[in-house]
């Protein structure tokens, strides 16, 4: 695992490192930091590709003479650090006017802003290679039930992923779509708040064979929700398009910790799936392992580029230890003694109908009674297996 | 909007009134409740119908004789009464054969008897007349993420629904499941865990089109989530099959409350959903008012009654207040003022098509940001018509 | 009541009107407003008072001659409207320098100048005639257990508001102290997250006799907990000195809404308890009504003024439900068929000892389970009771 | 270490082994155990102490000749393996009579009758030689604001919780009593949520000498709480008398984990303050190390002695990690450069009044903005340092 684990794709926002520590709270706490330094330090500490949205990079409102400049300096320190562009994104979030959302902003011309903005950066990213456009819809939701109709604000959200996909199609960019979920902040309530939600209104698109998820960590943990289970089902659907890591301490603010940093059992069954996939097999992530996170506000521009280190040194530590937990013969025991191999048989047969399932020439209540007290007696050995994750993680094997 | 609330049709479960309030600390408080009785005093409530789990009726293991006569006598009882019975679901999480789960147990032993049990109910729903199945996989899940195979798990989530649906098909039924959400308790964590995986689920499923949603106001909040939106995402997807009324404090363990005595403003936008549509139109819910709580430990069996009454009360209060509200020009005005029509209206003209919308001949990142400046000013008065919203609801007006 | 209510005293802090509303996503979308206006519009609507942070008012850095200049003007407006400075509060959590904490940093010097800063404020406030200096420690604590040594963070914190409490003495002022708790955001983990937690730090101070607490409706519930039931401890130990009135939803980051549109059966029997005080008596709160609540980022200048107006008009609408719920003899009757009268009646007769309780002839373990037998049957009629305040609180009656 | 660690003095309730598993939503899994066998069992496995409610051990009811006769079992279990019963408590929750409460119940017969049940067990615990009296009064709280008056139950739980205590002192049994704080559950929200709303509650008694608390993990992590920073609060105030470790998943119902099967960074921090106390020194936890944990449904009785041993493995393996962290030079650099040192300096020099510290002679506004910037730059490096708690943690060192 070392060798595979030297080509770990780690990817970082320029957002993330760059993130000058203003909080609802309190200003900023760091200087901006030149998103060319930001490339070069990442390349040194190991990662292989930064991803942006528009403004990260280029200032709202720049004119496209100093666009291209500002192009021209980051292309240039792409190439010298090998640091790829694999996803890109678009910010619809900052300024005031998508206070009341972008694709879902109650006002059409707002809607019709943010599509632009949306569609230009695309370009972009098609340009630099990226294969994956996130879209973070922080601000699609309210504050207030009335406030919406939400049946429009689903049309219109629709409307606006589809049109997104159809000009990615048309300019034949050979890019997908990947939707952020999070359940609230800054909005009261977001439209699509968790996994499943994405999931659902994926299926409704007209192109959504090319709309697929960028879970993060900390957004459905917002929610409460198990985030391995989570990516779960959006790998299980075909759906996990890209992924941000980070850490969070359950409902409350969005954290955005190192990795790692938070939910550390969690953590260790995220990393195990995306390293070794599901136990049985079954559909892998092969996309960037990357970092959504904030360098705490306690931090100085050192400390920044520790906390990014952080990310990827906690993530390889884990990846050791989850490789350590599949090989172990007495896991693998583990695992076939709680059942884990028996749950990929199908539970009918081979042809057999339900119907013929449910036959039976004796009395049924109290067959099922009969049977529900035999094997109702069994044992899982769940806490043992998990004991044996929990050494594994702890080094303690 | 008197006369048509005498028309909501009101349902409960017999294990909601027949509950005997044993909680994970304590005994039973109450004796159980003879269905029969459940049903002539619901009756006299005003209730128009009942649910129930196979065992709430007839305990597990009864013989066929045993079986035969109890729903003969409650068959004399739902005639005599006039009471409905517009859904049935099965019990696959008290007995502990199921502790590991039923259809996604890893003991291929306990889905197989998981989908007879089911299955038997199915057929007795069907000669009851019932034409919603609901599954609450409540068993379905886990405590650690290493001891299920989510693939698998989901693979055998996905046949044991597909057989239940083709089962129902191929014996004609009409009748179709709905899939209860909940995100923990008893388990750890369980699969399918708010409103929107059940949708991305169903999207995967060879028989989902007879495959719909069955929400619980406390389930999507013990996730922190918004009801009344989880529940529009369904209606939007033309999934809204059933529906489980009750109140609960957000995240903590599954309370129960009757209907209004959790979040009020939130009960209110359900009702307001329910009882008046989107406030531009769309999909409209016309499924039974059925409510699934818990008489407080508390109580006695006085009390049991009173508590059933009072969920039919404030539902009724709600619906009146909410009919208003939507009726009342200061609010038709406000929520024109918000721009609630304005999201009806699609965001590209007819045969706009993306491209073309992003198209200039000017300096596109000038533009955007002087339409930004030009648009952002605006304010949408939300809070105002959240002010009427409140003022409705407290009977101000 | 109508005519007592019309005598509330409802405060509001310059901040809350005046939060330009810039979020952790997002920049302004409203600009600042000239406290001086401030003052009269709250006057216009209503209010008795305002507070403030000394930043709110001065600028961070103004020189003596600018910031007289600036007193100069607010007192003229106070003298115009009338309007009273009930409380005042010290910034320490906006500049850099309190990143680490304020009386808590790891860092001496900015101990030490948090201590001038907060001590410079209670001059002022003390010149305008505040009662009360409220501490929230927003930047108090960590986001790391190993980033804190708590025993001596605490001794510190205590050592600081000791500081306080003895210049305030010393002084002849007369104020008093009011802590805010709050679980966490901006940092991880706060210090004195709870109002009980406050209570319990109280406890050990020298100058406690003047500090209490000032809790705030959404703090207590970002931890999900009960927020009328954590005022009416403060209040039963003498500690309620002040209030900050808002809506919240729940564990999730600080929402600041309005007062009534967070959990609003919660917010009925919090102005009950202010309105009526206990149901057998008992310590009352006399202080302001202070609203500490942000107008969301989706309204304009407009907006501020009407949500403002709604926090009010919120208070007196519940006021006056909770006044006649109080006043209905079927409440009182339901009050005392639920045992309120009876908690009030020591558990012990008078002059009974402990052990002469215990003591028995017969058989004890017998006796305990006969009597709990016979006491266990009775039913308390909580729902009744509930459904009464529900009736009240939506006008019902 | 590990010869400390073989002396670190674990014990287990017998409700924790000895749970059948039964849980809202299904019927007990497993067999009861003889208390017999468990002492047996977790003398084997290395335990030095049982615990106990009085109906763990005596069924309720029993005749003094029964319990006579049980009670000698148990002490010959005692003797022969070697365990001590450090803590003793009562159940006041299971039996329907509690359903209001016990101390604090709406009737005053359940509140004599309570406080007769608990001093039965003081008596045997103090027969026992236990040191410690918990008291959980899971029952005490409400579902309904209006369904308690929260002054008066306030005064009965000060009442009831001094009678037991002055009951001890008359006795002269040199025990103290342990309160337990939990949010909700069994109740909607109980009495005393946390542990700071105790700390706050023991001020005000008359015989709080010798109370203290007993805090459990999970229960704090209910309320999103870092139980960490709760525990070295009480042990801040001298009132960590007892501890509840287990593993939780934040708000949600009570999981009762094993230890360091939750939040395992959290369950780190609190062993290292267990096991090394604070960094800057400062008072001690010197008592057991007690286990309130529940074996998963899904286990079979092997699983059971599977999961006990998981939690002192857990424990252990985590405070030979926390012994080798503070004992690492890098860390205690890194400690340093973070200013856990600086915090333990008095933030006034000794002699220095607040008034002194104010005092200048420039201008002070402007002093405060030089000083902040001048201070503010400073980076505290806690990333780094709770980095290399990870490395610790994960044996990666």
């Amino acid at each position: 695992m070392p060798t595979t684990l030297a080509q770990v794709p780690f990817t970082f926002g320029l957002w993330t490192v760059g993130w000058s520590a203003q909080d609802p709270f309190g200003d900023a706490t760091r200087a901006p930091i030149d998103p060319v330094e930001s490339v070069h330090r990442l390349a040194e500490l190991g990662a292989s590709g930064v991803t942006f949205h528009d403004d990260d990079l280029v200032p709202l409102g720049a004119s496209t003479a100093d666009r291209d400049a500002t192009l021209a300096r980051f292309r240039a320190a792409l190439e010298k650090t090998g640091l790829t562009v694999p996803m890109v994104t678009t910010n619809t979030f900052s300024h005031p006017v998508f206070k009341d959302g972008a694709l879902t902003s109650n006002d059409r011309g707002v809607r019709r802003l943010a599509l632009r903005k949306v569609m230009r950066q695309v370009e972009l990213g098609a340009e630099l290679g990226a294969a994956t456009f996130v879209m973070w819809g922080g601000r699609e939701g309210a504050e207030y039930d009335g406030a919406k109709d939400h049946k429009a604000a689903l049309d219109r959200y629709a409307e606006g992923v589809d049109a997104v996909a159809s000009f990615i199609k048309e300019r034949g960019y050979g890019m997908r779509i990947a939707l952020e979920p999070k359940p609230n902040e800054p909005r009261g309530d977001i439209l699509l708040p968790t996994v499943g939600h994405a999931l659902g209104f994926i299926s409704t698109l007209e192109h959504g064979d090319i709309v697929g998820l960028n879970p993060e960590v900390g957004h459905e943990q917002m929610a409460g929700l198990n985030f391995t289970a989570g990516i779960s089902q959006a790998l299980w659907q075909g759906k996990l398009f890209h992924i941000d890591l980070n850490g969070q301490h359950g409902p409350r603010f969005d954290q955005d910790l190192v990795f790692g940093h938070g939910d550390l059992l969690s953590a260790f069954f995220t990393v195990d799936l995306l390293e070794n996939g599901f136990p049985g097999g079954g559909p892998r992530y092969d996309g960037p392992r990357h970092f959504d996170y904030k360098p705490s506000r306690t931090e100085d521009l050192e400390g920044v580029w520790v906390s990014a280190a952080a990310n990827m040194e906690a993530y390889s530590l884990l990846a050791e230890r989850a490789v350590a937990f599949r090989a172990d013969p007495q896991v693998q025991e583990a695992m076939r003694a709680s059942g884990l191999e028996e749950l990929a048989r199908p539970t009918l047969d081979e042809g057999e109908s339900p119907a013929s399932l449910l036959r039976t020439e004796g009395d049924l209540g109290v067959e099922i009674l009969e049977e529900s007290e035999r094997l109702g007696s069994r044992g899982y050995a769940h806490v043992h297996l998990n004991q044996l994750a929990l050494r594994h993680l702890l080094g303690a094997v």
